[in-house]
């Protein structure tokens, strides 16, 4: 057991040698550290000889975001690399390959995806990416379905959920999510030009209802391995691949978390779209865009989750129609206020995103975050009420008419 | 570390002159296995000389109620001993104190309680506690309270549910509760006078949407430290005394499971009441006071639950009136629900009553199955729905005017 200790580009060229039938032995190759240094060291290790390469990703024992005082289990490398196991086992096309790993260095070694660019980016840039809402509704529906008492032995689950144990990154998430935007913290980070509709969040009784049963929901209900980090920044494209990356934040959670932000992302782009075009015709259909990926996302994660339920659903109890249904419509509404809580968070919380945090014109930045926060309350105060991810839909569009967009 | 082995009497002295400051050295001990022998070795040892007691419970690797065939984790008695330090912990007055343990020999040394008996016997010779609600209310508030999400630390909470994995047990609860009776079963244990009665659960598709909720709730809403088994054979009593035992399927579940439990079994004696009291103005009374006391174990819980609320719950979005509210009426809601599987299990399923089982007269004993038949139809078809505890006692009055009986 070796004792913990951050990897230098030396050691990751080391590591990544003793990886079998990757590198030849006599290779040269090239290291460079590319993360961003916020909650992990991330190394490409390259032969242009072989024209390969590999990452090797080491977890680091705090938030730097935070600076050193906000220290993290090591484990969550365990966790991150046995979620991606799991998730490759069930979509080897959408999850990046583990090749190896070291629990005691918190070390997983994995797939390069340099091809691929992080979606945030491209959203920010005005690409669309036609089959990103197949690829992602399918990647949900089968991680969370297999891994769920629908689609598991429910003993093993138990276990699998034991293991999965993830409390310092729950906390993360409870305080970040479910907590500080809705109460004067000091983790908050609002920007002056909307402190009074910050303000506003802190006295809003309707909203904290809402957000303290979705957050017992998130400290509660453990139906499947959900992910537990989906935005827009773990998600690797291309016009024709998606890889999703980075499950540190696994745990056993309600399946509308991953459902939820991966829509929250998409809207935000969406709240951010006024701020990166100034032609009124793209920006009207990279809206469009957007808002039709929501829909579909939603109906490719239905569309699978009902057929593996049909195929694999061996328990007779579960195979009822009515009960599909409910299941279904209680993934939905959870999925919406999950998304509301996830775009308010990166408006007023700690942790922004760069669709709207590095929009230039300063009067564009404050109206998206304006819409965004519109568009986040709506989306809580109606979320026990939906029907249909059409509801989600409408709001989105009354948040844009709000602003006197037409979309 | 030592093999598992079934103690002796012999080994079981052994074990109890270990007791530190218990047993005098000298003192001359006897020792009778008192169990019943399905899942448990329970050993009584005794010095006359000192007026002493304890007692030893050591847990057997199988279910002998189906053969050895059903093999049993031994690990439930670790977690059946953490459970009761926990419980004792919270609830000195009701819970048996625990003297030690071994946990390879899956042993646990505690409190004697021979000065108590069980209350279903009791309540079989009808007899009543005036204690007993607000024992049972606030045992089931305080120990659910202190183990949630509300009242400990959320992420040591995290770890306690991990520890208290209990695949094999709550397989058991799985399937005898919430599978079994809804299907043509094998273990299904179905007198002849009801088998039409009985088979009509298998189909009503109204009843089986809500066991299928019911289920879900119990496989992945890990609430608090539930006891998991609370019926009244877990409870001794005296008139003033009320001590909680055998909390081995102790896991991490939802709340209202174990107010359900004892709901449900004060309406199993309530259905049984004519098949024991040929006095109608006794069943009556008896009838009046079982209703009572489930009026009042509700009001008892809600009340303690409300102050250690008020008082304990540090957390600010916790503190709403309105998510309390919300919180104890989804608590009420699913009691009722629970109640009416356990009440069915006990008719159609497994493992039945001694309250309903051994009534003497063939035609009594088949109308108190089909009373609580019918009541338990009915607590589970209308829990989703309920607003009050008085919604229970008017489908039991119900339930008795059906069998021509006034209460």
């Amino acid at each position: 057991m070796a004792a913990y200790t951050p990897l230098t580009v030396e050691d990751a060229i080391e590591f990544a040698r003793k990886v079998p039938d990757f590198f030849l032995p006599e290779t040269e190759l090239e290291c460079e550290e590319i993360g961003d240094g916020n909650l992990n060291l991330v190394f490409r290790i390259r032969s242009s000889a072989q024209n390969k390469s590999l990452i090797i990703k080491q977890a680091l024992p705090y938030a730097k975001v935070v600076g050193e005082s906000w220290p993290l289990s090591l484990d969550r490398a365990r966790i991150e690399r046995e979620a991606l196991i799991i998730q490759h086992k069930l979509c080897p096309d959408l999850v990046p390959a583990v090749y190896g790993g070291d629990s005691d260095l918190a070390v997983t070694i994995m797939e390069d995806l340099s091809d691929h660019v992080i979606m945030r980016r491209g959203l920010i840039e005005g690409r669309t990416y036609p089959r990103f809402a197949e690829h992602i509704g399918r990647f949900i529906a089968t991680t969370l379905f297999f891994t769920s008492d629908l689609g598991m032995n429910q003993q093993r689950k138990k276990e699998m959920a034991a293991s999965f144990t993830n409390p310092d990154l729950c906390k993360i998430t409870e305080d970040l999510i479910f907590s500080d935007p809705y109460r004067d913290s000091e983790n908050n980070d609002i920007s002056a030009d909307i402190q009074a509709e910050a303000e506003k969040l802190w006295t809003d009784e309707q909203l904290h209802l809402e957000v303290a049963l979705l957050r017992e929901k998130f400290l509660t209900h453990g139906e499947a391995l959900i992910h537990g980090d989906l935005h827009t920044g773990s998600i690797f494209v291309t016009e024709t691949s998606t890889k999703v990356i980075d499950p540190e934040f696994a745990y056993y959670g309600p399946i509308g978390f991953d459902l939820g932000a991966v829509i929250a992302n998409l809207l935000l782009n969406f709240a951010a779209q006024p701020g990166w075009n100034n032609d009124r015709a793209l920006q009207d259909k990279h809206r469009a865009w957007l808002l039709d990926t929501i829909r579909d996302v939603w109906a490719h994660f239905e569309r699978h989750f009902e057929r593996l339920w049909e195929e694999h659903g061996e328990d007779p109890i579960f195979r009822l129609p009515a009960y599909r249904e409910h299941y279904l419509r209680k993934v939905l509404q959870d999925s919406i206020g999950f998304a509301g809580c996830k775009v308010i968070r990166r408006i007023v919380g700690l942790s922004h995103v760069a669709d709207i945090d590095t929009i230039a014109d300063d009067a564009l930045r404050h109206q998206a975050k304006v819409t965004a926060l519109t568009l986040g309350k709506a989306l809580i105060k109606n979320g026990r009420q939906a029907a249909s991810i059409e509801d989600v839909l409408t709001i989105a569009k009354h948040a844009a008419a709000a602003e006197g967009a037409i979309v």
